[in-house]
């Protein structure tokens, strides 16, 4: 049997190159691996734990999905969702908080930062603590744990919460029987953190992003904006400190990156790099952009195939809390 | 349109006398009253929170469905479901967690006194605590909140229960747009605590209590133990201090215990005292006796009365579940 890994993609704001380079490309690379069936999910449930934009926040989940879709993600290949599709997972939410000690929610690293925050600046230390942060983890256990994934990939701080799963999930075996998969973290390989336009990296909260799919024009004038040093054209430059470099890389095959790299070391004005950054990009992206848009301006063919996805992922997930009732005694 | 009155049973244990008189026989007599749509429902996700017997715990969700409805209540006239096949209502467990603050629940009497002897007994605060018994009055929020409930008939130790789902109500309303219902909380009477075998309180705690459905000559027997003082049968006896009093009036008709009670005046032996006792519950308990005893022994039947109002409740559930979605911006 095929292993089975697991996706979660939170709807919290405009997909932008860093989220792409650092997260999305990484992700869609596993779908290609045979070895395993993969299940990718929306995690909207998650993303109400924060302040949210109730007017905004269906288009995000859309404008997220599509984006994924654009990209490459075959629906025919994997199991796409939205999580709050799944009833189940609620309902096997609330049986894993019986299994889970709170002592386990106190040690969460989110949870903690927030309260050593309250303590630093005299407040009540579970201020601005809602019970949906707080659970979080045991929400994250429960998406994992019912799928029985054997591996989910994530960045170093969810390393914790797929310790918490695993640690949730042996106790409920130790309780009542073999029912849950352990799983494992895979920690996605630190890709070099994508530049923003400041040079700092690249993040919704730096505002310092070049969105995913902006138009060509649009483009052009953001990289055209991106801050670099002021040596005249014909000055050698270090490729390995140069944002625009970067850029380069990460969409150019690796023989014309070879040809930037010397072009940087015998001169190169920064209007003519930009100017290659820019065509290399829009040709990467020309295509994902006219998939993107024609999604996003079909929200029904959206619907269809997130609930096409659900009603896959419900034959696994029913299946699998009917067996956990029957452990726990209600059936 | 009528008021939804909305009643929760936990299926704890094996019920008895005390159950009957303190909670059933009240909660039965609302069920009566046109004014209210009744709905009654078996909290079994609410009852593994604390230890439980695994082996044992359907037919206790059983038993309690049969003793309500072997002692009158008309499947017919409410909604009678089980929590664990509403599945709406762990969904909407969710959405409320992240409407209700952390501090709601560290302020919760049943997690506060744990707290309590765990710091007493030099413990670490949160000992024993699972999230389950933390996320209590989240979840009877949903219940209650779910099905737009006016009146919830509580014991006095639930009142704050209520005041925590009116809380999480009024934060939904006014972030969201008027959706919920306030409920109220209606103190069930309390009836003259009804005095177990040994003369104290009737619960399972002591071990005192007389199980509801007990077969006649068991009945008879316990009754024989019930302690009594050790006066000759021609003495004068006080009714309003003796057990054997108190259980035979709440079975037998006024003009039965007008009688009884003078004839205590006049002198009767407790042997005559236990045998009138025994006669007035056993002809009360006859006929409800039997219909238990059919129904546990034909858990089909249950299953397809339970599955009939759960599909009941559902029509309700999922309109408002709906509705809910809908105003957090994921419909």
């Amino acid at each position: 049997m095929r292993k089975t890994i697991l996706t979660g993609i939170k709807p919290t704001g405009q997909i932008h190159l860093g989220n792409y380079i650092g997260a999305i490309k990484p992700a869609l690379a596993l779908a290609k691996d045979k070895e395993y069936q993969p299940l990718y999910f929306i995690a909207d449930y998650h993303a109400i734990t924060k302040g949210y934009d109730v007017s905004k926040f269906k288009e995000l989940t859309y404008g997220v999905a599509a984006t994924w879709l654009a990209l490459g993600l075959e629906p025919q290949e994997v199991i796409f969702y939205k999580q709050s599709d799944i009833p189940e997972i609620f309902e096997l939410t609330w049986i894993l908080s019986c299994m889970a000690p709170k002592g386990l929610m106190n040690r969460a690293h989110a949870y903690k930062s927030i309260v050593d925050d309250n303590i630093t600046s005299n407040k009540d230390s579970d201020s601005g603590v809602n019970m949906g942060l707080y659970n979080y983890p045991i929400l994250m256990a429960s998406d994992i744990l019912l799928f029985k994934s054997d591996i989910v990939p994530v960045g170093k701080d969810q390393i914790q919460h797929i310790e918490i799963a695993r640690d949730i999930a042996l106790s409920f075996n130790h309780h009542f029987g073999e029912t849950f998969t352990l799983p494992e973290y895979r920690i996605q390989k630190e890709t070099a953190v994508l530049p923003g336009l400041d040079g700092r990296k690249m993040s919704k909260s730096y505002g310092n992003t070049i969105p995913l799919f902006e138009e060509p024009k649009k483009l052009r004038k953001l990289i055209n904006k991106i801050v670099t040093d002021s040596l005249p054209p014909e000055a050698p430059k270090d490729p390995d400190t140069s944002s625009i470099f970067q850029l380069y890389q990460e969409f150019a095959s690796p023989e014309d990156t070879l040809r930037m790299r010397k072009q940087f070391a015998e001169g190169i004005g920064w209007g003519d790099a930009k100017n290659e950054v820019y065509k290399v990009m829009n040709q990467f992206l020309e295509e994902p952009r006219e998939r993107y848009v024609e999604l996003t301006s079909s929200p029904q063919k959206l619907d269809k195939l997130l609930k096409e996805g659900a009603e896959q992922a419900r034959e696994i997930s029913k299946a699998n809390l009917q067996n956990i009732k029957e452990q726990i005694g209600f059936l």
